[in-house]
């Protein structure tokens, strides 16, 4: 008999040689129905895999990034059968699943392939599939497992398994298929009942140019027809929605080869959006005691010394500027900490000063790969909505609170309804990885999560997830389209109060040590505008278009009461423009949608006379003719339904 | 006979050996009465020079620089004679006149001197001073020099003598003293009417550190007594206005040494008062239509080499970053033009979409060396209110004028009432040294004395002073001291659109060069704050001020009540803030008085019981009690009388 764990902590004894599906099916058939693959002892098992010794068992169905692990991998299997059916003589590499699929990487020898052949790969595999083909591990010696490749010809697998130890070796069996496999499949085939190769590129056996050049087939899988519908479906709309894409269209922002890359240039509406989203935090900090400062972009090397920022980074980073003579180096700053302590530090405290919390809008520079860049997303300058609060540990608790409820705030007025939270807490096992005493660890750790409980965020504790200098809370949004991005963070740092020797004096008349929060609602302005961008698809809340409303005048003869129907909206302080190009109506609508434009005011002859404007609403259409006054009126009501004033 | 060219151009005929002195009296007594120095042939003269060639004269007067220096260099020889007859065995080195005033370096042996000698020394500087001894200049030979210093033991001179060519050294005597001199002296002693000496400081000969300590003995000097009463006023009251003092009083700025000399650091005050400033700026540019861009703090090395900033000023500059690996090479910005052309060139123009205004408040860094560093008006990393205005030739003419509008709203918002503009125009002799077209730069020029002529300004034309790139307007403001400060500039530039090679289509479909202003109203936040709190030493205009009031409660008990006023006047949008410490209301009243905010309104027993403040006025004092309405109104007022919208 062995003893298996299950995650709720229960314990339960099954003879040796118990499978995870048996154990599956003694808990539920609904269970055994949905079990795909299995954890068993850290090690990626499958359901088939006799169990026989004690041990930790996590069941996998497809909800679970396991679960489609090995979904995936196991169609790659499917798919590399049927490429070597449909392609005699290809030969295989590897074949991993990735964030999204899988791919195989094959030597097609004389064969051309292309997305013309998509097709007939993909009706092979289904028809694969169709067979219920059990996923079968069996160790191999690596003498036997050589051999066999060696008489497939395949020099790829042989170099594989040259590498290999005796005794570690695995193949995994289905239909007619052998593949060298380390294991994490599916029960069979069947479970595979939508398939969609995505893309071939090049690829270089193992990554190096020197090396024989592969074919790298992509490819997706689902256990439901309708799921891979969705995810066309779902893909079409991300591409539409790519930031990168609307970005341009919308005159948001650009990059110049000449700046460098990753280093945006915010064209006027898009640093019109970024000032708009600023100042809308900037009031919001101000009502919660927020302080703004500037620092500079620079620092001697010797600030991010004492910070150990430098230690830790300072490699991988841009590199020190130098100064032509009195040889001084200074670095771009990667964080905005340092700044902020020395800020603090320039006058001293008393703990009725105490919280100090200063804001600032800094711009900060970290070195990215240029093959890591990617839009607004992974940048090389970029500016953090960054505030540190100094406060006494008495104060932890209260302060945590505010800023969730700041966070917050923030997510409700651009839209974001769905997100969850992570608690990070230290490792109590290994308290000598962080520094600190334990009783101002305890004292934030539960500041942190009844802030968490009291706000009734839907939040995990992660224990061992905290950073070395104190515990966190992360925010995850879900956009418009379910995907996940970490937004928000909200940080304690014993650390830097400690190397920057910050104090205050407490009621006891002796020194004390503050504590630092470190937050940012937005992350970054360049990160939150890109995640704004994919989720609202350009369609920004009313109150933060950088133009509310465009007045398209029927001909150039309606410039002058173009131009009063612009001053009415200014004074009712609506942001608008006007087009009076000498363009077709039609024309100009069919631009105004293009960019967004929420509100189009169509102006001719019978508006003039009667002094109204014909509204269109982006998206929906006409709303008839109507004073200015009136229209101002739907607006603001619009505003107001999302734009709630911050209540501290 | 020789000919004599006056300043007017006028030519008038002179027997030769004529003196500047006897030339003067020939124009007018009056003005005999007052020329005290001259220049013949771009070469300092005495008054008594006689002169032996055809040649330009100019006179000089106290009112002149150059008759200042004279003056004050004159003075040092008549404090180089008090000295040697009150320290006898004292030895002279070298005596210069300075910007304000002149210096003497002086080895003086056994003697100590201190401030303590002043007044005996100022004495005999005065009684020499009413001998009304002349300044008479004769040329000595090498030998005979040598010879002089050798006897009179002073091995200072002696080296100065040996490192002249024979033939060119001159000395200059009056009364009993003698000087190793080149000339450039007063008539006589007797002009000299006030002295008085300033300070003492170490000082090493020849300014290097292994040669001997000489005490360096600082004085200044006026015709007539009132004008140095004048002076020491003036700078009691600079002192008071330093901007570093009241940067730190007011708590506006710092500095650090980890963070680095030259790289200010915004206090929370000094940070809100900077968005103050930027915010009316904005909404001024707005209205004139501008448009915000943000772009990066660092660009490639190639961005610069393309600008010509590079080759420029590259190897003076702070040294390129490197990345970890890719090679690549940034630079920290010196300036946002290249930025700005690049945001141009993001996209085709037509003439119909020009001007395009682009502005940024764009930090950019600039090395100096440390000992040149100087508060807030001679940093490392400043930022500017900088706009390029990008448009056709035709366009300029109006460009220029809604610049200097823009310009003159600012001064005016500020108080600066007075200031003085210089146009600086191309050498028409040396055309080749300047980029771009003949008929461009007449047309420019044209356009920038035009608007300067229209606008009534009052303005000097300086030909020559152009830059290569194009000609340029200056403004130079006096502050409540006289004393001048450069600040905003406008100026044209041909040089950028070509070398990033700026195009627009014009209305014949063909492609054109826009031209590029340059422009900048303020100059840079951090000099135009300094130059701000040396101009109204920290008593802002209201608008402008951080906090425009402070509630004194008169205990904590007023607690509750005081937060209700600061919510008043929070809706009546007036800024304040609440002093509820337990501390006296006479030390409160002290404090905001340093702190200079503008009314302090005092709340107790009384005024809780009738809803009112007790109201007092910044440096002037009581001005009664009254509800938060009237009080409202009151600051309302004010701040309309000196902030008038901008109009376009």
């Amino acid at each position: 008999m062995i003893k298996v764990t299950l995650p709720d902590g229960s314990i339960k004894e099954f003879e040796k040689g118990t499978t995870p599906m048996e154990v599956a099916r003694s808990i539920s058939e609904g269970l055994a129905r949905n079990v795909i693959s299995a954890k068993y002892n850290d090690r990626i098992v499958e359901t088939a895999t006799p169990l026989t010794t004690d041990g930790s068992l996590t069941l996998y169905t497809w909800k679970d990034e396991e679960g489609k692990k090995a979904f995936w991998h196991s169609t790659s299997h499917v798919m590399a059968q049927a490429i070597e059916e449909l392609y005699p003589g290809a030969k295989l590499t590897i074949g991993p699943a990735i964030e999204t699929g899988f791919y195989y990487d094959v030597d097609f020898g004389e064969h051309k392939i292309s997305e013309n052949d998509f097709g007939k790969i993909e009706k092979k595999m289904l028809e694969i599939a169709r067979g219920k083909h059990d996923f079968k591990m069996r160790e191999v010696s690596k003498a036997d497992a050589l051999a066999y490749y060696k008489q497939e010809n395949n020099p790829f697998k042989v170099e594989l398994i040259e590498n290999l130890e005796d005794g570690e070796i695995t193949f995994c069996d289905h239909d007619t298929f052998t593949d060298l496999c380390r294991g994490g499949h599916i029960p069979n085939t069947g479970f595979i009942k939508a398939v969609k190769l995505m893309s071939v590129a090049g690829a270089y056996w193992r990554g190096d140019e020197n090396k024989p050049q592969l074919t790298r087939v992509y490819g997706v899988s689902f256990p439901k027809q309708k799921e891979l519908k969705e995810y066309l479906e779902l893909l079409e709309e991300a591409k539409k929605r790519d930031h990168r894409k609307l970005g341009k269209e919308l005159e948001l922002f650009t990059f110049s080869q000449k700046v460098g890359q990753g280093l945006p240039l915010w064209l006027p509406k898009g640093a019109a959006l970024r000032e708009r989203l600023e100042n809308f935090l900037k009031k919001a900090q101000q009502k919660a005691g927020y302080e703004m400062v500037v620092s500079p972009h620079i620092g001697q090397k010797e600030l991010y010394v004492t910070s150990g920022h430098y230690a830790k980074y300072g490699e991988d980073s841009f590199q020190p500027i130098h100064t032509p003579n009195e040889g001084e180096e200074f670095l771009l700053k990667p964080m905005n900490c340092p700044h902020h302590c020395e800020i603090y530090n320039a006058k001293s405290w008393s703990y009725r000063d105490l919280p100090k919390r200063f804001a600032e809008f800094g711009t900060v520079y970290r070195y990215e790969q240029s093959g890591e860049l990617h839009g607004l997303t992974r940048v090389r300058g970029f500016t953090q909505d960054d505030a540190h609060i100094f406060c006494t540990p008495d104060q932890l608790d209260e302060e945590f609170k505010k800023v969730i409820d700041l966070t917050l705030y923030v997510f409700d007025s651009l839209g974001f309804e769905n997100f969850t939270a992570q608690v990070s807490l230290r490792d109590p096992e290994n308290k000598e990885k962080y520094i600190g005493e334990d009783e101002v660890w305890e004292k934030a750790e539960n500041a942190i999560i009844n802030a968490a409980k009291e706000k009734g965020l839907n939040y995990v504790v992660e224990t061992g997830e905290a950073a070395f200098y104190g515990p966190k809370l992360d925010f995850m949004v879900k956009d418009a389209l379910g995907r996940s991005w970490q937004l928000g963070t909200i940080q304690v740092d014993y650390n830097l109060p400690e190397r920057f020797d910050l104090t205050y004096k407490g009621s006891d008349n002796e020194s004390h040590r503050p504590v630092m929060i470190h937050r940012a609602p937005f992350g970054s302005m360049e990160r939150f505008v890109a995640i704004l961008l994919e989720h609202t698809g350009g369609n920004f809340p009313l109150w933060l278009m950088p133009e509310q409303a465009i007045i398209l005048s029927l001909s150039e003869k309606y410039e002058k009461y173009s131009q009063k129907v612009l001053t009415l909206l200014e004074n009712h302080e609506i942001r608008a423009l006007v087009d009076n190009r000498n363009e077709t109506i039609g024309k100009k609508i069919r631009e105004a949608e293009v960019q967004k434009y929420p509100y189009m005011l169509i102006v001719g002859e019978q508006e003039a006379e009667d002094g109204t404007v014909s509204v269109r609403k982006h998206g929906e259409g006409d709303l008839g003719s109507m004073s200015v006054e009136a229209f101002a009126e739907i607006i603001n009501k619009e505003i107001k339904k999302t734009l709630k004033a911050f209540e501290v």
